[in-house]
This record gives structure tokens, sequence and C-alpha cells, in this order.
């Protein structure tokens, strides 16, 4: 079952092995008032692995059906208070769990329910699910835990306030300047927490969440370049406990449609939305060192 | 270029043709406060095809993309009050416009964008996209016009008050019968509007909304099919404009993960999600003829 | 638990439920060379459900459990010879399993696997999968079963041979009239086979999957619109056992760039693939009755 | 329009702008043997862009319009020979057009295209998609282009020959041991090759896919790791020009599906394939420094 390569002179490198994709969900029934946790785990695994990648011994492996069992055995008995706390948790067990595994990393998608509201007031047990994501990832070492939260998949849009302008000409540019568009992005952000105790997670969470929103809408955008630094910027100002936040904004193009032809106008009014292709802005906003 | 059968034996039947996901924005902005509307509207054209389709004359074929232009330059001049109002004035649009279209079929997916709160207000004009999609459909004939409204993608859960029991046995039936189950569907409805003069297509379709969810919450479920008729019902009894309404509801399964090999109970706390095979029930609620 | 409307006024009307995106995968291993059939059941049921959906009585409903462990049981002493045969012996068992239903629909997606070639020679247990789906859909009454079969997600194209001229023009109309261009589609083609006995599915798939191919490109193509009838009248005229074929085919646009601001000639050589939106096309062709 | 942060204590890091998903399709015609180039070319561009980050100032920018206009402009005069020879005149061509780029990234995927085969013979001008994705990546400076090409969304499956036993057991392990299981992936490859001249891209890809595939067949499989790493060795053991090579391995597990309340023994042949969750093997095989 084993082959070496004889020689020894071809080896496995950086590796990883994990579950990916594992949807739990959670109700809190404690009261008749549920609460619900709606998440998707993957997990992982790095380490001294030479092993079972070069001569195919498994005994340093944990399967990754173990790691799926764990995820709801854990989230039995954890209260589920953040999502960053049970990334944590499942990170220190599986990196406890195994001599061989060096470091752990659980990334968490949350997806969120709110309650129906009947006459007004929201339900005890029937929920709506809402837009855009949670995420959350931790990566652990014996040494350290970096523990990372965000956003995902939120899509906004501005129809004014933005335009672009005086950017480099070459022999293959052909679009106009403007000052006046629409901008509009499905936004992912995530930042990293400074190594502290005690961070409120959820807190920061829902206020980083503003913070970007409200820096998304505070000034004429020149660029997505330059308002994914007013937003990362409002984040690191507001929260000490974040070192570090990185944005990834494909601009979803919204082009004036032509409408010369039909003899109207069209003073940005009607677009045609366009999928493909589309620019990627990404940047980190961070502190000076 | 042409080549008819010889026998005439082999006939071109029931066919459509059109243009699909002409993806619209709109921006009113005649006051600093801008609202929305995004679109993405699909049209099929019925009627006498023959020449095109069996001897390749295509003077009776009006160009897909002359069908997009339509929806831009519509837009333009139309209040868009609503996506239903929309739809009919593009399906009469198409029906008049070539002379041997006998049926105009025009679907309009509406997504929801609703206003980024800054400071607890709502901005002028920057949005958020919810969850959820509103659908309005008309087909139109010389005749008449056939409106049809509804929702699609919306997510909605119960955490208990929901069960599974009584059902048919056979010799391959293992499921165990539960009183106390998640119940999660990804919601689409559309309902059929009797043909009458002024429907406040917008107020009927919030209320329609609302009365599906209040129904989804209201009563102890039996089985996925007695929920669909009594949301069908409920829109049925508020509102006499509605011929029928018609329920796509795939379950989504929630199955209680089995903790005993940790030797941990699992009280209806632990769930996991699955997401293939999913059980798919529907059906039409309709008023006695 | 029942709560029948109490006029009796709000009935339902048309409905079905059943199992979707049944995975199954079955290895024929009597040999040393495995076959292999990878298949996607879904499964839909009418008859009088009136009780379960009125009043939640569910005693005449199988679980849609009881229907995916069909499928699996089945399967094992089913030779699977051919998918059509295998939806039959499925919908069958449905019809023959409960009282209340009338009508069983089983449709089924066979997804292609080859053997992985080594050294020129293909291996007995290794396969890579392949582009394209095999579909069938089987919908059986106590009196009569229809069959049907079918391709999907075919992608193909043409590099010329292919125009759009002497359309209909009208005030709306932009788009230039073209004798050369790209002509690609995702095939979907579907048909009904008379009711006989004796038919060899396995040999008219391919014979009707090569003849559409064919006949995709045997001409000029004026038309998305003609090459449907001339694709469909090809497997009609080969095959008498089938009744009627139905083709849905968008209309993937590859737009010719435009090259002039940058000095550079475009012979039709250079093209942008646009997805959103997309003409869609189709149609049914049939005997004359 | 500039808002710098008053005390430079919060700065933009790692960034990159760039166009995602230019579909180029372009068509060699000098003969009537037509050859097709299906791409998509997503463009990443690094360098000093702290103007236009943190003040909004454009005139180092390059508009994400003008990198696709060069896309399509470019592809008209090179032959396209290779994806890994266009990708790298792309990276060269965007390095060279802005004074403040550092590093041109040039991502293409080409999606496989074959004749229609017709009585046997492929067609002059048509063609049908396969499976798979050809991928190329470029990563350039000023001083080096490092040149990376590989595999995308390849299904392979064995049917036999592949295990898993020995593994770590502990209190959240229920998975049996198994000695004969399907193995099922939806391959990604991609490797680095040496900076050297005159490699043969194709000679090299097409090579290494079948050695790829062969060293899936060739071996009882201990694991996914071992047989990543066994996949990697052959490539790297037969062609000198790769320095290492990463695959990313999902494993789609299928799983005996449980015949015995039916009284049907399973001896693998009937499997219930699930999408969800899935084990994820990633890693490196590389020469020893």
């Amino acid at each position: 079952m084993t082959q070496p390569d004889s020689e020894g002179q071809i080896l496995i490198g950086p590796a990883s092995y994990g579950k990916s994709e594992v949807r739990l969900v959670k109700v809190a029934r404690t009261t008749p008032r549920h609460e619900i946790h709606d998440l998707n785990v993957s997990i992982a695994l790095e380490g001294d692995f030479v092993a079972a990648y070069e001569r195919g011994e498994n005994a340093g492996l944990l399967a990754t059906d173990t790691m799926r069992n764990v995820v709801y055995a854990l989230a039995k008995e954890h209260p589920l208070d953040s999502v960053e706390s049970f990334a944590l948790a499942l990170a220190r067990h599986y990196l406890a769990s195994s001599p061989s595994v060096t470091r752990a990393t659980v990334r968490i998608v949350a997806y969120p329910w709110s309650r129906i509201e009947v006459g007004g007031v929201g339900h005890d047990h029937a929920f709506v699910r809402g837009a855009g994501e949670r995420t959350a990832s931790v990566s652990a070492s014996e040494e350290q835990a970096q523990v990372e939260a965000g956003l995902d998949k939120l899509l906004i849009l501005k129809t004014t306030e933005s335009g672009w302008e005086g950017y480099h000409f070459d022999k293959y540019t052909t679009l106009p300047e403007t000052n006046d568009r629409i901008l509009a992005t499905i936004l992912t952000a995530s930042w990293t927490y400074e190594p502290r105790e005690a961070i409120d997670f959820n807190a920061v969470w829902e206020g980083a969440r503003a913070r970007i929103l409200a820096a998304f809408t505070d000034h004429y955008s020149p660029s997505v370049q330059n308002t994914l630094y007013r937003m990362g910027k409002a984040v690191l100002e507001t929260y000490p406990e974040v070192r570090r936040i990185r944005f990834s904004l494909p601009n979803k193009h919204h082009l004036r449609y032509n409408l010369e032809p039909f003899g109207l106008a069209n003073d940005n009014e009607i677009f045609h939305v366009s999928s493909e292709p589309f620019g990627l802005i990404e940047g980190t906003v961070e502190r000076r060192p």
C-alpha cells in the first residue's frame, strides 16, 4: 500500500484536510420563544501528515466524518453566544484531538433569520430568512488563535454621488468619464481582531456593519477604491480591537441604456445591469505598524 | 434557404420565442429622494410562425434584440407604479407590434431594495438588497390579458408546531412518525387575478404576502400539504380579486442529529440540514366554480 | 387538526407531491469490468388528496422518504438496461402502492461517465464524467404510460453558416442584419414516444442525438427557429416511434467586439460572449395528425 | 473629494484591482477548417495605489474597462498558440501600461470544444463543448513572470480499489472502516513552471492531465491524501519543468444505502450520493529544495 518516492526527492508540501459545508441548525427552546442558529461550518487541519500523504499510513488522520460529528456534539453543549466563540471552541477541540495537527482553521457562515411579524409582533417560533451572511474564521495553533469576522453577500447600491473621472488614458481607453453613475457591489468584508480577551463579538459585528453601510453613503465616491478605504477607516477608527479589515468589492456595472435611437432622453434614469465582466476591487485597510 | 417537408407531414407545433433575463434598473430621481426599480424581464411571443420555422422566412419575426430595446424604451415613459402594470404595457406593445403574434407573455422578477438606515433614517439614494423576490406575469391575447403575481425565493421556517404522522405505511416505509419537527421551505407562490379593472396590485401583493406568512404560523401543521391549503385559503378569503393561487413548497429537511453515540440527549435542539433530496409539495387552491 | 373551509367554497385544485433530487449510483460489478449508472431521480404523484390538503388527514399519503427508499430498493433488482425502463418500473410501483394516486410521474437525469483511458485502453473501474445529460420522464396512469426521453445541457456552436436577416423592422429595431454570425446554444430536447411495445430506448437515444447534431451542422441557418425545425424533422423522419419532439434553445449571443478604436479590423474573429439577456427559442415539431 | 486620515495612522495595505470574467471567443478562420478559443479572462493589478485609495486621486489608475478592451485587442494580434503565452502577453502589457503597477496577474479559464462528428468525421466549423476546464495563471513583475497551469472541474470516480482504514479513533468517531468504497472527486490541479524559456505548454498540459488520470487508477487508494501525493509525484517525475503541483480534492461521498429493511443485500452496488458536507483534501507536491 505504501510507495514512497525511492529517491525521496518529491515531497508533500503545504497541505490541509477537513470537512466542508457542515450544515447545523441549533434551536434554543428553553422557553416558548425559540432562538435559531443556522450555520455552515467548514474545518481545515494542518500538521505533519507526511506518513499519510507519502506512505498511505492513516494512523495520524482524523476522519472528516469525525470532524462533522464534533460540530453537532459541541453545538449541543456550547451556548452559541457568538459564532466566533463557537469557532474558537471547535478549533481548540480539533487542535487537541490529534497529535499531528499543528493548526486548525474553522470557518462559519451564519445565515440571518428574523421573526415573522404577525400583527406587528415577532412570532415565537416562526422565522423568515434575510439577506446577507455573517462570517467568522478562527485559525488556531497551540500558541495563538487568530479570530476574523465579517460580512458576505451584502448587495448595496447608490443611485448617485458616485463618479469615475481623471483616470489614466492610453490607446485602449474608450470609457467616457462620468461624475454621476450608479455604484453597486456585492460586499464582502472581513476583519481581524487583535489578540485580546473579552471582545464583544456581537456588538462589534453589528457596529462594524453599521459603520460600513454609513461610510458607503456619506461621501461622493470618486472610485470604488476610495470608498473601500473610507469604509475600512470607519471601522478601524471606531473599534481599536480591530487590527485590519479586508474588502472584496465587485463593481456591478449599471450602464446607461442608449435611448437616442427612439428619440428619448436618458438622464441617468434607465440602466442595463450587466453581470459579466465586472470590475473587482480588493484591498486591506490597516493601522500603521 | 428554405427546405419545406416535401410531404408536409412534419409540422411545427406549439412554439414561442423571446428574450430572457433583460435586466433593467430604473431610478426615479425627480426629487433628491430617489426610488429604484430593479427588474428582470423575460418575454415570450406565440403566433403563426410557420413560415419562419418551416421555411426560414423571417419577415414575420421580431428580433429578440428589438424586444430588449422595447423594455428600456417603455420603462422610460412608464411610471412603474406596479410591476403588473408594466408587464401589461409590455405585453400589449408586443402584441400590437407584429401581425403574426397572437399571444405575448411577459414575466418580471422584481428584486427588493430598501433604504440603508443611517442614524435611524432611511437614506435618500443608498439602498441595501433584501431577501425574496416579487414576481408578475401577464399573458395577453387580443381578447384578454391574464395577470398573475407572486413571491419567490422566500425562505421560511418553524421550529415547532409541525409534525408528520398517520401516513400510509408499506414495506418500504422506514421513516418514524413525529409530532414535533422543523418545517422549512423556500416558498414560491403565484396567484391569478380575476379579469377586473382597477386592482390595486401593490396593496394585494403586500396583503397576500402578510396573509401567507401569518397562515404559516397560526396552526399546528400536520403536513406541508395542509399548510399549503391553509395559506392559499387565507389569501382567497381576503382577496375576492384573486381567482386561484398556486404554491411550490420544497420541504427542506432538518434531520435531528443522532448524539447518542456521544452520550448526549437531543431534544429537538440539534439538526442536520440536508439539501438533497427534498420533498416537493405543489398545489393550487381555488374557488369552487 | 382539521379545519375545513366552513362553506366549502375554497378547494384544493391540481396538486402533486413527491421527492426530488434522489441521487442514486448503481455499480454493476458482476465482472471486474464495472458499469456505472449515475442518476438523479424525481417523483411526483397526483391523485385524490383532498383529505390531506383540506383536512390534514395523512392516511392516503405516502411519505416522500418512502419514495426515496423505493428508488434504491428497486434499483437493486432492476437491470437498469435503460433509464426509460427504470422510470417505467418506478412509476408503476408508485401507482400501485397507494390507493389515492391516479398518476405518477418519474423524471430521471443520467450523468454521462466514460472510462478513463490509460495507454489507449478504457479502464475497468475508473471513470471520467463527460458533458451533457440524458433525461427520461414517464407519466403513468392506470390506463397508459407516456414515455419521454431527451438531452439536456448540451452546448453546441457553429462559427459560421448562420445569419439573421430579413426580420421585421419597427421603430425599436437597432440590430443590424448579418449573414455570418456565431450560432451557439445550450440544447435541451425531449421527445415523446408513441405508445408501443419493444422500443429500443438506448438505440433511439443515441440515434436521435446524432441526428440532432448532424442537422445542426448541415445547412446555412437563417434563424434559430428554422434550425430547431430541421433538427426536429431529422429525428421524426428517422424514428417513427417518436411522436413529437420539443426543443428549448437559448441563443447564447456572441457579439463581434468593436476593435475600430484601436485601428484593428475584426472580420468575425473576435467576439464578446454575453450571458444576459439571451434569446430563447422554444418549439415542438410533430407529425400531422 | 479627498479625505486623508488626519493622523495618517490608518493606511491602505495589500490591494489589487482589475476586471473579472472577460469572455472572449476567437475564431481562427484563415482556412475553412475553423479553430475556436473560448476563454474567460480575469486581471488583477497590484502597485502603488495610495493616492487612489486614500485620497481619491485616479490619475494612476487604469480603468477596468480599458483592461477589457486590451483582452480583445491583443487577442486579435496574438496567435493564441497557448493560453499560457496569451496570459503572459496580457500580463506584460498591463505591467508596461501604467507606471504605478508593480505586479499584474492574469488568470484564464479555457473551455474545451471538440468538433461535432458527422459520419465519423469532425466538422469544419461546428463544435460541441466537453467537460472540464483548462486553466492558466501568470503573475508578472518587472523582474520575473511566474506561470501556472492546471485543470479544473474534472469529475473522476473509481468504483473500487479505494478504502479508508486505520485512521485515528476518538470518542467522536462513528465511521466504520472500509477497504472497498467509491472514490469520487471534482479535481482541481495547478502546477507552477520553473522559470525557463521554451516550455511546450500544450504538450505538458496534455501530458500532465494524462499522468494525473493514470495515477488515479494505478493503485489501491488508502486515502485521498495518498492518491493526491501519487498524482502529484507522477507529474513531477515526468516533467522537470514543473516545480510543484497543488491539488484540491473534494471527497464526493457515495454512501452505501441501507437495504436491509427491505430484505435486500447491498454488496457495494447501490449508493446514495451526498453533496453536503464533503471532505476537502488539499495539498502541494514539490521537489526537495
